[in-house]
């Protein structure tokens, strides 16, 4: 498996890809978009991509980028985060004046950040970008919010361990692949729809499922760019799409929903899956 | 009214603070956390936050803060959204290296700045904040992407207009106070809810105001920090709290929802609302 990611070397998405699978190879891209590409193009066999953190929520570029291009989700992956200050070695806690990472990253380490004085947070596109860039331009009075693993690759110092908020952060990932054929076995069906106008739409798209039992795992709406303040919904279904009872229940939604589009079935993360 | 907002003078949150008052004082903060300590400690009458925009969807931050502070919503007002290309005197398209700009609105002119060749996209925190420091730093390679007044504010020129990917581009405020009297007649009512875990839990919810023919503006989910993959609601429910048919609809969802608070009820923005 070539499995395409966001970011630099010791980002949290190839620390996932490699959860996923400890032999894969994994294939830095710029760009979530450039990681779509990547697998659409067959430079990676799949594509990583953060969909959800737990304290951060959706990354909204990721539904939006699911439904542009047209590479079926096949597995989900859960990564622990834990984020840690990192800095050049010789810089101490109050030599930092600056503290770079993703806007992420900064959000979900905000009550430590909060302690520093004077210190000036500056986001930027990647947790271990930001350790790259205090290497390469070896600045000492700078530090990055990013993985532990991003200190290694870039050789520096963790000032500070386990500096986020919450102890219980993680990001759950989708992987995309050209090849349709889940890696594993699926028991969860995302979907996208879109509701007519008027009291209870939403509800009567639920109902399809409410009525047969089946849960929702999540429900997410997203805007519709040139319809404003009408919305798309992502919904995770917590069945197979071929089950007999979640088949029905989507031909029943796409008798009233003006759209419906299955982006995938896929094995809900488990701490033994993987391959 | 003094109003507070995040950013710089020029923001497009001052836009709408002055749509929806052309007599108030805005006041600038730093943050959108700073807006809501702004009002809390008096230092303004009002505060007004971006809370959704038609292309890049809901400003979380802002949901969670509303959680978090305890001042309820008076008011809503919708402000078009055209971003230009502004640059110093004398700076030309080819000469342009850098552009800055928050990120929604690099990522709402995404098209027109992927036509710009070997130019690096620089996130900010500010759009006008971005014209400021094109402005202070006499930036000539370099341009930001912000509003015609930010580009006055600093003494600086359009080198293009209109450069959002979508001509409907619109961002909702949302106005806050100590004072919870509505500033306008209420139809619109603001809550967040959590449900208990299994099948149809949400459309249980959302089945007290489908069963009374209350439309629901927007739904919205947001994760529970401390609980992974759990969800908070936030739902614009399409009445007056204290009109009975959504009062009962109100009390029915309290009878199993783990917790519901209401945010505000206030009047929907029309072009003729505001003070």
């Amino acid at each position: 498996m070539r499995i395409a990611y966001q970011g630099e070397p010791g980002a949290y998405s190839e620390a996932a890809a490699l959860r996923f699978n400890a032999n894969a190879d994994p294939v830095p891209r710029p760009s979530f978009d450039d990681v779509f590409r990547a697998v659409a193009q067959g430079e990676a066999t799949h594509g990583i991509l953060p969909i959800e953190n737990t304290i951060g929520g959706s990354i909204h570029r990721n539904y939006d980028l699911l439904l542009e291009h047209e590479l079926p989700i096949v597995a989900e992956v859960k990564q622990p985060i834990v984020h840690h200050l990192i800095v050049r070695e010789g810089t101490r806690l109050e030599d930092v004046r600056k503290v770079y990472s993703h806007p992420q990253g900064l959000a979900q380490c905000e009550r430590f950040l909060r302690t520093l004085d004077g210190v000036e947070m500056v986001p930027t596109y990647d947790t271990a970008g930001s350790a790259k860039m205090i290497k390469e331009q070896d600045l000492a009075a700078c530090a990055a919010i990013a993985s532990e693993r991003a200190a290694d690759v870039f050789g520096l110092t963790i000032l500070k361990s386990g500096v986020q908020d919450f102890a219980d952060n993680f990001t759950r990932f989708l992987i995309v692949s050209r090849d349709p054929a889940p890696l594993g076995t699926p028991d969860k069906t995302t979907i996208v729809f879109t509701v007519s106008n008027g009291p209870g739409a939403l509800f009567k798209a639920l109902s399809v499922f409410a009525l047969r039992d089946i849960d929702l795992a999540k429900l997410e709406s997203r805007p519709i760019p040139d319809k404003p303040f009408e919305y798309l919904f992502y919904a995770d279904v917590a069945a197979n799409r071929n089950d007999l009872r979640c088949a029905r229940a989507l031909m029943h939604l796409a008798e009233f929903a003006p759209s419906l589009r299955t982006l995938g079935s896929y094995q809900a993360w488990k701490e033994d899956s993987g391959v």
